[in-house]
């Protein structure tokens, strides 16, 4: 049993701070908790009960220790509050604002403080907490009308900002992705990054780690726990205040100083840590790397029915160095003789709208053990094209086992035919350049250690 | 009148090769056709009639000189079939493949010259045509249900490719924005993007032209055209062909050598033409400039409710050369009396979650004269924040008459409040990046002409 499990998978959480006043954090965490699968016990010493949910006045008359205690009540109270915890709680997340980051940094020393002494973890303060579909476990002081939640999933969302946490649980809900766990560690007083990447590291059923953070407080202990999670799954970094006006702007977010990016970003690539550009990113590749593993090699292939497309996407790839080999001359042959004379036979391999679906498979059979990975683009206006080209990206890329990414161009069938691909593991991404920007993470040129 | 008025706005159209056979391009053009807003000639020798229109055996028996014919037969035909043309026609647009791009370069040398000598402008061959939803013309071979067609706007979006010019107007058509007309020129061998963009630099119903090419024949005709369209309206370009694999791509696609890119790049941003750099940034872009006008500088200022996505904002910024001055004194101070203390009161501002939809407003008139133009970020999740929104946005947006444009989070009310701001003019985006990058043209560093 792992320490921080009674964060991440408590048997019996507390909500002090627990309201019946609607429109309240307190009322809304209430509710998120009722749905909680494991024993629940709202604190408030005002109440007795919550819409039929018995109320405990203070977490001294809690009949058992519990594993997670969740502190919602203002600053100035939380360390009396916290002394209450006595052999009572083994974690607690204080969600409350107005410590350090306002400047009360005494009053945070003081809970640190009573959290060693006491023997209590500490998430936060200024934190929103845990969020996990599998536990029923959704500390979010927002009503599930204004925030949706997104599914069960094998990605683990960890965050510095609230903010940033929750616009990544929305925007993977609306594209239809699951998590893991979603967690925002705020101040991290006591409980930092490291101690989450740790964790998780261990944790079957988090396949890969998607990561915002403005600021790291301990440089070497973060790095360490960065390599060892990278070494065992795919860790994703999207580190914000990068130059001189957003470093300002996040020290006026987090009132830490972000230290020099460029030292922090060196430090990653050689660490194997794979870091994106931006938040769009983030998730894109994200999602490539919960349904995928990783490829060893750099060289893609891409089939395509629309030329324009395909030069664009040849055009990112030279970004960010991916290779593009041509097509070897035996291959060539074998295509001329089996596809359209008009069809153009490189890479990218061009079936034009002329395209049916099964020429896709013929083309992507014949450079399977060519590249390292696959991209796929089509134009799905033309009417060769139907639900069936699914089922023959399906069967190539269970033949195949390498990474395989698509874009489809919106409208027609599109629709269906997108959720087919997502639901065999193929991602499909809304450019052809998002498309590569999947995949480039999928791909080692030398740099991860995982594969 | 312009002598292309003939293909952007002709009062009469013929279709050689239109066909009653479900599905042949010859009918799908036949149908969208039919819709044209003035008169329409089918022509094929073996029908008298279609769906009940009267059907014309030669275009030598039309009762008048059309101003365009749309020419959809084999190419061997074509030299034939433009002969027949004779006094019949002002301008053709040949939209059968099979000339220079596939090496029959004789072909195409010879339908260029019957078209001179028989005084006829040539759209193609090779290419799909024009689609205009203000004439109702529509030449693009897809039928509806595979390819939307976006509504009437400002946009021309002018495309080399036809599958990049389809990829456009449905992306522009799923995201409910409308163009004046879209136009793929294919081959050249006739009227070029240097023609299109002149005519464009006139049309007054144009307000942004969007421009997709992958090669230049002649460069220097073609700089001169783009600066002069520049002067007069904005111009976008995204270049395809880029590093070496996208050369390669670009030239297996087109069969014409794309030239270094670097070279090309350098031109376009001496001559004032805002290049873009992927398929996204180009309709984003766009986007921003089709509903405001660009702004003299490029000091921006910054308002969010999530300091996370302020940050990412800010880093973006940095990326692209866009300034973030620091908020004077003066504004500093007054802000700090007329917002709650906890609010961060620096560019960008953070109202944090606590936010209310007015302060939005507090917060952008105190820095109104301060900067060229304004990114507001909202996370829609948070309690404070109401439809209402918009009202106040649009309210600033007519008085400060300043680029605005807008990133919201996924969720909550976003679906209402987005569809009031693009009403109201104000472009929003998915990403706090992509907003940058949609601001970015908005903005003038210095490199733009216009203004």
């Amino acid at each position: 049993m792992n320490p921080l499990d009674c964060l991440f998978k408590p048997r019996s959480v507390a909500l002090v701070g627990a309201s019946a006043d609607e429109g309240r954090p307190g009322c809304v965490v209430f509710r998120n908790l009722r749905a909680f699968r494991g024993r629940f016990y709202p604190v408030n010493p005002h109440r007795t009960e919550i819409d039929g949910v018995p109320v405990y006045a203070s977490v001294c008359d809690l009949p058992e220790t519990v594993d997670l205690s969740v502190i919602l009540r203002p600053a100035p109270e939380v360390p009396e509050l916290l002394a209450a915890h006595a052999g009572k709680a083994r974690c607690a997340a204080i969600v409350s604002a107005g410590f350090a980051e306002t400047g009360s940094e005494s009053l945070q020393r003081e809970v640190v403080r009573l959290g060693r002494e006491l023997g209590i973890r500490l998430l936060g303060p200024n934190c929103l907490g845990v969020f996990s579909p599998y536990q029923r476990l959704d500390t979010l002081f927002l009503p599930r009308e204004r925030l949706k939640r997104p599914k069960k999933g094998n990605a683990a969302v960890v965050s510095q900002s609230g903010a940033l946490l929750l616009c990544l649980l929305e925007a993977l809900a609306f594209s239809g992705r699951g998590v893991s766990w979603g967690i925002n560690y705020g101040n991290a007083a006591d409980i930092d990054a490291a101690d989450i990447y740790d964790y998780l590291a261990e944790e079957r059923g988090t396949g890969v780690v998607i990561s915002y953070l403005e600021s790291v407080a301990d440089g070497r202990r973060f790095v360490a726990a960065a390599e060892r999670l990278a070494e065992r799954k795919p860790l994703l970094i999207l580190k914000a205040g990068k130059g001189e006006s957003g470093q300002r702007a996040a020290c006026s977010h987090t009132g830490r100083l972000a230290g020099k990016y460029e030292v922090f970003s060196s430090i990653m690539r050689q660490s194997g840590i794979r870091e994106v550009s931006d938040f769009e990113e983030l998730l894109d590749a994200g999602h490539a790397l919960a349904v995928q593993r990783p490829s060893r090699g750099n060289r893609i292939g891409i089939v395509t029915n629309a030329g324009g497309l395909g030069v664009l996407a040849a055009d990112e790839c030279a970004r960010h160095g991916i290779e593009l080999p041509p097509l070897p001359e035996a291959v060539r042959q074998r295509l001329h003789e089996n596809l359209p004379p008009f069809y153009s036979v490189a890479n990218p391999i061009d079936l034009t709208g002329q395209v049916r679906d099964v020429e896709y498979l013929t083309a992507l059979d014949s450079i399977r053990d060519e590249y390292d990975g696959f991209l796929v683009i089509a134009h799905t206006g033309v009417i060769g094209l139907s639900l069936r080209l699914a089922e023959l990206l399906s069967a190539f890329r269970a033949v195949s086992g390498k990474p395989l990414v698509a874009h489809l161009t919106s409208g027609g069938i599109t629709g269906g035919l997108a959720g087919r691909l997502e639901k065999a593991g193929i991602p499909v991404y809304p450019s052809p350049e998002r498309a590569v920007r999947g995949l480039r993470l999928l791909l080692n040129n030398g740099e991860a250690p995982w594969g």
